[in-house]
């Protein structure tokens, strides 16, 4: 179970590589800014985790997160230079990745005895504020923040079901696997149905 | 004392939290968008301080300071739809909040040893930082950096001034009280009678 | 050895403080958002390599730093606003910056048993997130990522380099100044010649 989940973590690491780079591709960045905004988008959501709960940054314990990264990131940036990768392509991987990271993140915050709704926050960070960094990097608004199919809603509710179901007593793998489902579900429903959130009016700064 | 100074420092989330998802309006986030953006807002400050002093983060430790500004947020969010509050409104709360924030940020960092000069960044950077995230999260520059009435200016006398006020022999509640005072004074000044520091001409990127 | 270390390093961060306050000029910002722009820019690095590696964050030990970077933002302030200072006339005083920032930044990774690819990027991370943050807070795509001539990739070779030079026995201090002069000469090589990486072209967002 340990090892199934770190290397789907590795999975997951790698995906959001993939989506970092490809956005670069918006901006004229060269082979390095492309592979550091790779990076960033992979390891981002992680990292602010860490920093937050003071733990030891997980890629800095274990460079194969950081060699994951950079490899994915060399890789996409060649073969999108020689045929055009359609984004929609990642949509589903990254919607595991968003599931696999926002569970991860939580489990490792209740293990590091955050209070509950802070450990449900770290989830959502370590499943979108990698591609909040990316966003920043690229000099766009973040995505995630935007009116548009559920993303850190999907991360949010299933973080707060992990908690609620180990809370009345469900195992943490049992727990787990069903929190990952929900995200998943979720995600996949609201692109399929383009479900959003209520949002604001665009209106000029005062 | 200390449970006033809790509270008040309550409020000052709050009404962070509150600029923070105001100013997201302007760029049609969606409810969450807002809400991470307002808790961004709120907590960024205390949190960058914490992260460079390797400090607990305040909300990690007290979630209720997390509870503050997403209930806020949410509040805002729905009541901001509703009927539109003019941003002007929050100016003197907002002009309270940085007093308070700077200086409960200037005694965190003294109380840990940092020396004077950075003590005194650390009260800044309390009172100013939540207003860079969220411009950066909008994807703006950051207004406490443009020309405008004192802001950041009017945290650094502040805090400047606690620390000296305390090395001659005040004692330290009666020194946060004027200092307080001081910013509070020099921000309401500074927007009554548009007191500005000298600024850079605007030069295309070189 | 250690003491000229301190005092290039210094050099170093007040090169750093001067670039990021004539590009704030591009933007309309007042005295101290200029400042503190120049103060990300010239401690913005190494202040996240030491919290990645949870080492004291070092302008908090040392506010020397702080000083360095303060002062001399001030005084190019004043300065670059009587008369305009040719941003060229730092390009090669900023190269030997990114020399130093990253040679000083992989060896303080490496004494903290950082992996070594883990530690050359820490040596990068030192000498470009400083302009990172510049350009994040002037609301710019971060130049360092755009094609243009090495950067990046000047320091991580010269990190690589060091690590390299040191597995094979090479005493740390001869290691640094070989590593230093790499990271120097692919820079200026760089620019006299244009070199530069392959880059994505521009496409707009999808």
């Amino acid at each position: 179970m340990d090892a199934l989940v770190y290397w789907v973590g590795m999975a997951a690491v790698a995906v959001n590589a993939v989506t970092g780079v490809l956005d670069s591709g918006r901006k004229q960045m060269d082979l390095i800014g492309a592979m550091l905004v790779g990076v960033a988008t992979a390891l981002g959501g992680g990292t602010v985790r860490d920093l937050l709960l003071d733990r030891n940054v997980f890629w800095v314990v274990d460079q194969t997160y950081l060699v994951a990264a950079l490899g994915t990131g060399l890789l996409t940036f060649f073969i999108a230079r020689a045929l055009p990768l359609p984004p929609k392509l990642f949509l589903i991987p990254d919607a595991v990745g968003l599931a696999l990271f926002t569970i991860v993140g939580t489990q490792v915050a209740l293990q590091w005895h955050a209070p509950w709704l802070v450990a449900s926050l770290m989830g959502v960070t370590t499943g979108v504020v990698g591609g909040v960094l990316r966003d920043i990097l690229c000099n766009d608004v973040p995505l995630v923040f935007l009116k548009g199919e559920l993303y850190a809603t999907a991360a949010w509710v299933g973080a707060l079901a992990l908690i609620g179901l180990q809370e009345i007593g469900v195992p943490s793998v049992a727990a787990s696997w069903v929190a990952m489902s929900i995200v998943l579900l979720l995600r996949l429903l609201a692109m399929r149905f383009h479900i959003t959130l209520p949002a604001f009016a665009q209106k000029p700064r005062p």
